[in-house]
């Protein structure tokens, strides 16, 4: 994939002196995800790990939970204006008897017809969908381990080293040790890709796991976690109001400011092995 | 408003010792924007100046350009689970005569019919809806000006400091005043909600314009400049590829990096005011 990053003249002002040099750019392309034939969502992403994104897509929105469940995944013959291939249409066939989703699939996790629109009913819809809960999971880890996640995630970031713009999410084990890591312009498409790779690994539900994003924690991320069963989040920023409910509800440990030597444990902190100094 | 913040206790673990202590965070509640009574979008925003971020999204998506297109924006009676009315659901009436947006405005900025999805095709949607290009806007603005406008925009960032939590996104005039700044947990809100107060106060097009964002710069962002009018934008982090794109294909400025005493610019330098030092 020569596509994720791109080359550009750019004018340095600084106070050393003003000069014009090549910079790398993060790649960033729409890639339209069909399902059956019919165009479901459309997303910028950066190109690269295009099958594990959209398996990831499928499975966080709730739309398949098992890696069987999805058929097969290719690009569409999709020209560009030069004729050539453009690789950003993907079509997806589902396993016989997977129902297709709805038109909007994100639209459905925020509304139901009890409530209209709150926060209540958006964690409603993923405790309706979620077939991974992690409430249960034994996972339990100790801060020193944990203190050691964003840097392992960061020296792992390729291409943000070239671009300086690019989020991150990595996948690591009880032992701090990392599976996975993938980048991309949207931080939701590089959770996805993390997911994505799990389920065709199939590892999903992703039992024993925390998943470390390089910014913060929406709801969104909290929602991609739980539809993989993922039991901890820790964010190297803050998370918001509705993640931090939505943690609670799903029985996920959510942690913020992960930076340094100190964190912020805002539920489920019986899975951070605290060991009493003397 | 009193959500715009959150107060939720949290374990915090440092090195001089953890504790529980309360802890504010930036509130994150669903959207529902519904035009002549349609639902048109759902969005996870942080409330507050909701009707400004209708008033912007509708603008920058390219449903209306100038207020009186709007006719009227009203909170549904939308009672949540405690039965009081949770103002996530806002009802626009558009002015006769305003097409109603298709069901999917967004989709239809990433594809035409003539190439599938791609980047070009993103461009060429801008090309098409916008009616307020900003190829040809004087402005010129010093790097000096430019250098203090993070700084600016941070000072006014009243909730960040409480939260550590959002993104803001401020309008600056040629001399570097401070016009408005708008914080959220989403960034495309907060530009669109500095859009919306900017079409409300009768400022769109936004000539000699500078849109300050305190996060990286992506296409849906420089797309909701574009379609302001606004010829320069300018950002603390990296752009991506297709921002740099599009800027270049609407004769915007695009700056990146604007740290400390730099800043990288992509797009448009002659409206950066350099004066050559003895």
């Amino acid at each position: 994939m020569g596509r994720v990053t791109v080359r550009r003249p750019v004018l340095r002002i600084a106070e050393n002196g003003n000069r014009t040099r090549p910079d790398t750019l993060a790649a960033e392309e729409p890639l339209e995800i069909r399902v059956n034939g019919k165009p479901l969502s459309v997303t910028m992403r950066t190109p690269g790990h295009d099958v594990e994104l959209a398996h990831g897509f499928l499975l966080t929105e709730g739309v398949i939970a098992d890696r069987d469940e999805l058929a097969t995944a290719r690009y569409c013959d999709s020209p560009g204006p030069d004729g050539r291939n453009t690789y950003n249409v993907l079509d997806i066939a589902l396993a016989p008897g997977v129902a297709m989703p709805e038109a909007s699939v994100e639209r459905n996790f925020y509304t139901t017809s009890s409530c209209g629109v709150c926060g209540k009913a958006a964690l409603d819809a993923v405790k309706l969908r979620t077939r991974h809960s992690p409430a249960t999971d034994p996972l339990s880890i100790a801060p020193e381990t944990l203190i050691g996640l964003p840097d392992a995630l960061r020296a792992a970031q390729r291409v943000f080293d070239s671009t300086g713009g690019l989020h991150a999410a990595g996948l690591f084990d009880a032992r701090g040790e990392l599976l996975v890591v993938r980048e991309d312009v949207g931080r939701h498409n590089a959770v996805d890709k993390v997911m994505g790779w799990a389920l065709m690994q199939r590892r999903v539900p992703l039992t024993s796991c925390v998943l470390m994003v390089s910014g913060r924690a929406s709801f969104e991320l909290v929602q991609k976690a739980a539809m993989a069963g993922v039991p901890m989040l820790s964010a190297v920023s803050a998370p918001s109001s509705l993640a931090v409910d939505l943690a609670e509800e799903q029985g996920m440990t959510l942690i913020g400011f992960l930076r340094g030597s100190s964190m912020n444990v805002y539920t489920g902190a019986e899975r951070v092995a605290i060991t009493e100094s003397a």
